[in-house]
């Protein structure tokens, strides 16, 4: 029998994981495939209790939530905050829940007005790993089906960008035409970082490039490796040269997962930048929990 | 009751369109969402008579064919021809077919070997345009779900380019995250133009350009119909910046139908180059119609 100290809780678009939290560190993980884009707002405490009740106790635990459960359509709106700021310093939402055994709290996005962009859920890992690594200044980058880029210094998150060649990648190989060119999940690398290199010299060429992609398998038997790879190359070059003012010159971490995140790193080093990779999953955890702490400090 | 002398058929991956001819004229027409996609081998001929089996006289009518039901998937391979060649001079294929009414034909599509290129049904449109116009040297833009740009001199296809655009359009405004926020079919022409610009000149911005569509949206309620039309004018100008060698100082023809068309036009016009529009099904009826002349020539 599990009893937590406090819920740490990762809850996007399409699945919530959970963490029972005790002295610093997990005690068991719980998943579930209820994200916020399935559900109407008087469905999330139940989708949440289906993982964590069986981890209460019978005082008020703590919950602390991160991702797209604090947008305008999920639990409840836990408003974005403007660039400059510290993602550790986010104010947590306090959300009104029916069970008294849970006190949920819902950390907050950020904002950047100009360019436009936004992020929810990952200035909670980008918090993990500045609370990890609290003198670092550089870029962080978070590979994924919208990856995000991120000037970090002072522990302030400065400036961020947002790419959806993850999203492109899965619509152009999965439901174009090149699907029957790119099946299977065979990789050749050097047609990867061939791509790369030319998207990034050529970026007007790109257009032009992904449908030889189902040409040269019609006419001269391409194999779908060197497609799959070509395709992701051509994206991730398209996004590195959109991306350069970032990476150009600066220390870059990478915080990752599975296979996005070498082919990040692959890339980078092509072009001369080093970088050091981060789990997605321990930084989500890191930066819930300085959340806690926080607000244990702050009752 | 129709009887036609032959008949022209248009028969893409999603449908098929059939004209009953007479005296160079149709007296009717036919479709059927029965596409090349969705057939097996065997299925050609019964969903072809579903469509055409009214307009049949007891002997052999001829029944001439293009696009994909030309494919290695389809009925019967047409192989390509390869360019540079005359559309005006492929040979058509003969399909044998179980019912002695009709005598199938299928067009060839061409091929191009590097950059690796195909095309089905589009070869047809263009040797309509060459039929129509005999002496014209110029470039021929086909806008759709992959558009074709193509150099024709002297009755040729000289060489030739494919464009994802329109599928790409068609995936992320439906599929992708920004469907959310290019909702409907408002348009707004200056921001179009505004995009295709701003592409154009920097082609390798593009990538950081798409997200911002989403977060606009929700940071600063920027309207669907900005939205939009800046994604389509994002999306065409990297297929204008990509086809450059195309039209730049070159007379252009689209042949097109639709919305499409004119979007393309415009966007033409705005890079000082002026085009004139052909109407698609009548390109395609004007080059099977030279086709089965052809055909009538040789037997």
């Amino acid at each position: 029998m599990i009893e937590a100290e406090w819920i740490a809780v990762d809850w996007g678009t399409s699945h919530l994981r959970a963490w029972a939290m005790q002295d610093g560190a997990p005690l068991a993980t719980g998943d579930s495939t209820k994200g916020m884009g399935r559900l109407a707002p008087d469905e999330f405490e139940p989708a949440l209790l289906e993982v964590i009740g069986g981890w209460l106790k019978d005082g008020g635990t703590d919950v602390i939530c991160c991702g797209m459960v604090g947008a305008r359509q999920g639990w409840q709106e836990a408003p974005y905050s403007a660039v400059p700021t510290k993602p550790s310093e986010l104010p947590p939402i306090f959300t009104v829940s029916q069970d008294p055994r849970i006190s949920v709290h819902i950390l907050p996005g950020l904002r950047q007005d100009n360019p436009a962009d936004v992020m929810r859920g990952e200035e909670t890992q980008i918090a993990g790993f500045i609370a990890q690594n609290p003198n670092w200044d550089g870029v962080l980058c978070l590979p994924g089906t919208h990856t995000k880029w991120a000037h970090v210094s002072a522990g302030e998150v400065v400036s961020f960008r947002t790419f959806m060649t993850g999203e492109m990648f899965a619509l152009l190989s999965s439901q174009s035409v090149l699907r029957h060119s790119v099946t299977g999940d065979g990789w050749d690398n050097d047609a990867f970082l061939a791509a790369v290199s030319d998207a990034m010299s050529h970026p007007d060429r790109i257009a032009a490039r992904l449908f030889s992609l189902r040409a040269e398998d019609l006419l001269h038997g391409q194999g779908a490796e060197v497609a799959r790879a070509t395709l992701s190359g051509l994206l991730v070059g398209a996004e590195l040269s959109a991306a350069r003012p970032f990476w150009l010159g600066q220390q870059v971490a990478l915080i990752g997962s599975g296979a996005t995140a070498p082919i990040y790193g692959a890339a980078l080093k092509a072009q001369g930048v080093p970088t050091r990779t981060e789990d997605v999953a321990r930084m989500t955890l890191a930066g819930l929990t300085a959340a806690y702490i926080r607000l244990k400090e702050t009752e």
